[in-house]
C-alpha cells in the first residue's frame, strides 16, 4: 500500500478468486468454468471484429442487447450488457445503495456482495442461512432494504422457486431486488418474466458459465426501462465502452448458436448427477444443486484436507475457510472424464 | 431515472462520447480512432484466445504485464493493465482522491476527469488554461492537490515537456501526479522515466490510439510498485477480470509488431502537419498538436456550423459546445485519403 492510499478503504479486503494456476496440468474443478470450448459457429462473428478493432465499440451495444432481448423475451431497453456480470452487480451497488439505502445478502453466499458493498461505503447485513444451507425467505420479506440474492445461491447451488422469489420483490416495494442468475441455465427457473410485473427487480445473469465466454467477459442485467437507465447512467459515468467490439460480437455468436449452449448445459446437469451420486454412495453429504458444482462434506475427513489431497493429485476445487462451510468443497463439474478422475482420486484418498 | 436512483448522483452528468453512427458512410475524424486495422501478424495471437474462452483470464495479465513493461522499460509490477485507460483512470480517482485529497485539472482537457470526480464524489477544481490554450506549470506548482494533466492536453493538442511536468511532480511530494499519455506515441515525450524517481507519478495510456486497439479496449497505468499495488486493491474489489483473455493476447500481438505501430505514427504525424498547413493556408488558425487530431477555428464560420456543413457533406468531426473553444473544431488525423477529402470539402464550404 502507498502512502497516497484513501483512508475511506481502511478495512477494504478485496475479492479473493479461485486460483487460477499459469501451468495447465490440474484438473480444473475450482473457478465453475465451462468444460466445452466455442464451437466455430460461434467463433467466425468474432473474426472479422479481430480486423476491426481500430474502431470503437458502439457503446450502446446495439445488436448484442437485441439479440439477448430475443433470448429473454424482453425489449432491448430493458436489457444492459456488461464487462462480466461482476460489473453489472457493483454498478447496481453503486446505483441504488447508499447510507440510507442500505443492502442485505446471505451470509454463505458470493463473496463479492461484501467486497462491492464495502469499497461504495454501502453498510450492508449478512442474514445467516438455515442449518439445510437453504435460504428461508421470511427473513427477506417486507425488510425494506436493498436485496442482493444469488440464484441458484453459491456456493450451495441451492435454488430458490419463482414463487418464493416473488414474495421477497413483492413485499419490498420501495427497494432494489437484484437476483444473481449467473447459473440459472443449468436447472433453476429464471425470473425474467418478472421484471414486467415489478419495477423493482433487477436480475443478473453472464455468459461466463453456460456459455462458455468466462474468458471473454460479458454479462448483462435486465430489469425495467428506468432500473436499466439508471445503471446506464452508472456505465457513462465510468466506462462507456465496457464490453470491447469483439466480445460483443462472440456473444451474438453464441445466442445464434443456442441448441450447442442446451447441450452443454444438459451435459452438465448429466456429469453433476453422476458426481453427487457417486459422491453419496463414498459417503459424502452433497447439497441439492441446480447449478454447474456440488456442495460436498464428508464427515472422516476436513474440507481443507480433501482439498489439499486432491491438489497434490493434480485436482483443482476450492474451498472457503469460512467457519460455517469449512467442512466442504465447492466441485465445479466438468466433462465425465474430468468427473471420473475425480471420483477415482478421491477414492484413492478415502481408501475405498 | 428510476425512483430508486441514489441521490447521491444528484447533479451527475455522465460523459457524452463522440457519435458513433450506426452506418458507415461517414469520413468520421470525431473519436480519435487509428485508420490502420491491425496487422494480421498481431491479430494471430487472438485467433487461439478465441477457442479458449470457456476458462478465466490471468487476472493478474502476467504475460501482457511482462510485455507492456518490456516496452516502457520498468519492472511487470510498476504495471497495471485495465479494461481501456478510462479505467485505470477512474481507479486512480477512486484510490486516491477523497474529502481530504481532492483533485484538479485543466478547466479545458479530456471531459471524463470531471466525470470521474463527481460519481465518486470527490470535489474537484478546474484551472484556466492561457489565453493561448497552454497549461502554465505555475498553476500547478506546490498547489497540494491530487492533479491530472493529459499530455499532450485534449482537444488542443498542446503537449508540455518532462521537465515541466518534472517540475509540478517535485513540488506536489504529498500527492498523486496522473499523467494521462493517451496521445504520447504522436510526437510528444513520455513521462514513464520519471516514475522510478517519484513515487507520487501515476502515467496513463491506451492502446486505442496509436496501437489501433480501441473495439478491444486495452490501457494501463504504470507507477511505482506501492501505487500499482493500491490501484490493484481497487481492481480486486470491482472486476478481477477486468481484461479478457482475447484483448489480452491481442495486446502481445501488437507489442511484438511494433515496427508496425511505429510507423503507423509516422503516418499520421505527417498526415498531421499536411492538414495543419492546409487549414492554416485556407485561414485557420491551429493550435500545435503533437496528438492524433488537430484543433482549429476559423474567423469566418463558427464552429458549430462548420461541424453541422461538414457533417451534411458526409465528413463528422468533433464539436465541444463549452464557450471558451465552440470555435473551434476537433479533427482526428486519419488517413491521407481522408484527409484530403476532408480539405476539399471545407474548401467547398467555405467557397474557395
Amino acid at each position: 500500500m502507498s502512502r497516497f492510499f484513501s483512508k475511506k478503504y481502511d478495512g477494504l479486503t478485496p475479492y479473493t478468486a479461485g486460483e487460477q494456476p499459469k501451468d495447465t496440468k490440474y484438473v480444473k474443478l475450482n473457478t465453475n468454468e465451462s468444460p466445452f470450448s466455442l464451437s466455430e459457429n460461434a467463433v467466425k462473428y468474432a473474426k472479422e471484429a479481430l480486423f476491426k478493432t481500430n474502431l470503437y465499440p458502439d457503446p450502446d451495444c446495439t445488436a448484442l442487447h437485441r439479440e439477448i432481448a430475443d433470448m429473454l423475451g424482453v425489449s432491448p431497453d430493458e436489457v444492459l450488457a456488461t464487462n462480466g456480470s461482476d460489473e453489472i452487480l457493483n454498478f447496481a451497488f453503486m446505483a441504488f445503495c447508499d447510507k440510507e439505502h442500505t443492502a442485505v445478502f446471505p451470509n454463505i453466499t458470493y463473496g463479492f456482495y461484501k467486497v462491492f458493498a464495502e469499497i461504495n461505503g454501502i453498510p450492508y447485513e449478512e442474514i445467516p442461512l438455515k442449518d439445510d444451507f437453504r435460504i428461508d425467505i421470511n427473513d427477506y420479506i417486507g425488510i425494506n432494504k436493498n436485496i442482493f440474492i444469488a440464484n441458484p445461491n453459491a456456493p450451495t447451488g441451492i435454488p430458490l422457486s419463482v414463487s418464493e422469489i416473488e414474495e421477497i420483490v413483492k413485499s419490498n416495494p420501495e427497494n432494489v431486488v437484484v437476483i444473481d442468475e449467473a447459473y440459472i441455465d443449468f436447472g433453476g427457473e429464471s425470473c425474467v418474466p418478472l421484471i414486467k410485473k415489478y419495477d423493482n427487480l433487477l436480475i443478473t445473469q453472464t455468459f461466463s458459465k453456460s456459455r462458455s465466454m468466462a474468458g471473454a467477459r460479458l454479462g448483462f442485467g435486465s430489469g425495467s426501462k428506468e432500473l436499466i437507465d439508471d445503471l446506464y447512467k452508472i456505465k457513462y459515468s465510468t466506462n462507456p465502452y465496457n464490453v470491447n467490439s469483439i466480445t460483443a460480437a462472440l456473444g451474438i455468436g453464441v445466442l445464434k448458436d443456442d441448441l450447442t449452449i442446451k447441450e452443454n448445459c444438459n451435459k452438465i446437469i448429466k456429469n453433476r448427477e453422476y458426481t453427487a451420486a457417486e459422491l453419496e454412495k463414498l459417503g459424502f453429504y452433497v447439497t441439492n444443486s441446480a447449478a454447474n458444482f456440488i456442495f460436498a462434506r464428508h464427515e472422516k475427513i476436513s474440507g481443507l484436507t480433501l482439498y489439499e489431497e486432491l491438489k497434490k493429485r493434480g485436482v483443482l476445487v476450492r474451498h472457503f475457510s469460512k467457519k460455517e462451510i469449512c467442512d466442504f468443497n465447492r466441485i465445479t463439474i466438468g466433462s465425465k472424464k474430468e468427473m471420473e478422475i475425480l471420483i477415482k482420486t478421491i477414492k484413492d484418498i478415502l481408501e475405498v
